[in-house]
């Protein structure tokens, strides 16, 4: 009797023994169990071992997409499918420079996303040097008239990857730049950190009505090797072959997956990875760990008994080269109930910060959530949490809560869009504490029946 | 008066006073002064960038000849010269390699000196892994034939290198080995300690009467992976490109100068490293640092004054393809007054450790230079001396005496015959160590007039 009045002293007390029927979601003695995952290591070596490389709209995307829907049926999710879209799609092609005069030697590079082909036989030009992209930016109008723009705009680590938002300008608008003032070419310093003979692809966009040039970044050793050439006060001239081609629209898609909650008038929670990769590595911390986290934090949720909330996990398509199938997740899905998006994109280091960006009246759940993540080292961080790529269509159109677990990111831009990000990369320890973050913050989230609705931004 | 008497009193007292008078040899104060080098650097600066590259005959090479003649006469040494020999030379191709069941995907891949081409077209073929290089040999005759042998030998990294003959064999003999039991092709795991998509080159060699097969390394992150796919129990094709060509004969040559000594009788010092390099990397490392390195040293020496002995420099060509240059050396130069080798070639890490064999007489000799050292950090070692590659020639004929100034290898097979031995690699104060430990030495060894004649091989 005692019990039963206690049980019904309030919707609070009513609540955490609703929940203890349904399911044994203590946080606690789940973050535990997830310390010791197996999941998310079984799936990033997966994905990295019978996949490899898998860049968007080519068909090793699609032998991914068939891969991730068989492992999510097998781990017992629901509703699992694929959610076709099309996009424009470029691929690799030849890529070699080689300085030809005054110290002729090959140097490695590596074609950016959208780079324009040199044709077969390359192009021969003077390099024009450029320390930091201001430099190009205040190059006069046509002053690089058929010259190749090289701009060694240098990054450092950050734990945060600020780094990379301040510094891989020279790659996402240097192209750009260099197109509209003449050049006929452009060689990059890598946006990265490392000291290996491993350049770092990624996008570059050309505005409208700009014509696009050949793009290619340089190892960051290749990028020294040239700036001493320049220190020697010469003219320096350089061959570049880069025969990257564009191939029309090819079809993508978001792979999707379902724990379904007890409560369907909840709003759901998406948690998102990216299921393609760059050509250049095998994907592993970019993004297959993602995945892996994410799904194996869902996988502690469902052995644990059905949460309130459903889960929906969203491996989305074409990241890389536009974020494709986040946009296309946004326009498909903008009707569905959604409460909350989370995603996991920056590698498998540990977690050392969450981040929340939640209505007012969820305080509390935040303030539960942030003292539930440190006994994994896990500090509060001060900024308002912004999500990743792949969320942002959806959360901008249903005006979703976020939760941000952030990884960290010092040796990130090491092995961001290179060869190297391989297995290998990957800290079992650490990619179980990622494991272990999320499955505590949704087995807080998902069993919360509290409003999220966000204000409406301002 | 009483000054003279000393001066007088026995040959030691004199040879001091005559020493002091020739030149300004005290060796800590030269340590001291080379602690300070900047023409080291200046040197490995200089070839990477302004030759890079640097295969034996090639042109490249060539280039390097002359850059070197050029940069030694700057310095001031006498008697500068290029003595050429020929060469057989193979050169690379194209090099592809990638899984076409059941994974498709590509890995990274190059050739081995010596391998045979696959031609364009390639070779595709299924892949039989042994784990060690003792699985290879033990398996059937003849049970390889038209399939691709893959050796996955692990080798750790060591502080004196000694892991590179224990485990560099799946190189070093694997190919003829795989040939002899009828392997169509071979790959292996690179002889190599670290984790980037930079696969390790070298020499391997064919024994008389068995036809060379096309032979390639695989870097250690797509070693793994490929061993992962085998785990998985399915039989494993891969498509292999490699196109290397032997053409034929071509001009190498030692790049030679001197230091002369005040006593054309004592026989000279040889100091060596070389300047040929592989071409996937700018040949920091291997070489150029320890080309830098001695001929530091011996600057050191000439501008303190004339040394007794002759010091003369050895940059020897072809070292990486055979030891062209070594041999060329031992052959022309067996009749000249050598006493001693050196070399430099472990790369730009700190000397750890000094190793002697000297005659039983100059037993004080090397108690004074193992003293003289302690003050970097370098002990003394239990073996026995041994010398580097391009000196083995000429101590065979000449029956040397010899020094070894053990470099730290902890990272050295990180780098070794990859595209990542790059300036940035060299470590600017333990190069300064390297130059202050050399300079010691021969601020000894060269102003003593000791018999260092060794007693004829047992």
């Amino acid at each position: 009797m005692k019990n039963i009045s206690i049980l019904l002293a309030g919707a609070s007390a009513l609540y955490l023994s609703t929940s203890a029927m349904a399911n044994d979601h203590d946080p606690a003695a789940l973050q535990a169990k997830a310390l010791q995952d197996t999941i998310a290591w079984d799936i990033t070596e997966g994905l990295t071992t019978e996949i490899g490389p898998r860049q968007a709209g080519t068909e090793a995307e699609a032998r991914a997409r068939d891969w991730a829907i068989a492992k999510l049926n097998a781990l017992g999710f629901s509703n699992v499918r694929n959610e076709p879209y099309m996009m424009p799609t470029w691929v690799r092609g030849k890529e070699t420079a080689a300085v030809t005069s005054p110290f002729p030697q090959p140097l490695t590079i590596t074609a950016l996303g959208n780079s324009a082909s040199t044709g077969d036989r390359g192009l021969t030009a003077e390099v024009i040097y450029f320390p930091t992209i201001q430099d190009l930016i205040a190059a006069p109008d046509s002053s690089l008239t058929g010259k190749i723009a090289f701009v060694s705009h240098r990054m450092k680590p950050t734990q945060d990857g600020s780094s990379y938002g301040a510094f891989g300008s020279a790659r996402f608008v240097g192209p750009n730049i260099a197109a509209k003032k003449g050049a006929a070419a452009i060689i990059i310093r890598s946006a990265g950190t490392d000291y290996h003979r491993n350049p770092h692809t990624g996008n570059t966009n050309f505005e409208a009505g700009v014509k696009p040039i050949p793009a290619g970044a340089l190892s960051i050793p290749d990028a020294e090797n040239l700036e001493r050439m320049f220190e020697r006060g010469q003219p320096v001239q350089l061959k570049l072959v880069l025969t990257p081609q564009n191939i029309g629209e090819q079809e993508s898609g978001n792979v999707i997956a379902e724990l379904p909650g007890s409560d369907p008038s909840l709003g759901m929670i998406v948690i998102a990875c990216h299921l393609d990769s760059w050509d250049l590595g095998t994907g592993a911390i970019d993004d297959a760990s993602g995945c892996g986290i994410i799904t194996a934090a869902a996988k502690h949720i469902m052995t644990a008994g059905q949460p309130k909330r459903t889960i929906r996990l969203l491996w989305a398509g074409a990241e890389e080269v536009g974020i494709w199938g986040g946009k296309a997740y946004g326009e498909a899905r903008k009707g569905d109930n959604h409460a909350l998006a989370m995603e996991s994109d920056f590698g498998a280091d540990r977690i050392w910060r969450v981040e929340f960006n939640l209505p007012e009246s969820a305080k509390p759940l935040a303030d539960r959530i942030a003292s539930a993540l440190q006994p994994l080292g896990i500090g509060r961080g001060q900024l308002k949490a912004g999500g990743g790529a792949d969320i942002q269509a959806i959360i901008k159109a249903n005006n979703l809560a976020i939760i941000d677990l952030q990884q960290d990111g010092s040796r990130y831009f090491d092995l961001h869009h290179t060869p190297d990000d391989t297995l290998d990369k990957v800290d079992p320890e650490q990619l179980r504490q990622n494991v272990a973050a999320w499955t505590t913050v949704l087995a807080i989230i998902a069993n919360d029946d509290g409003d999220l609705t966000m204000p409406l931004p301002e």
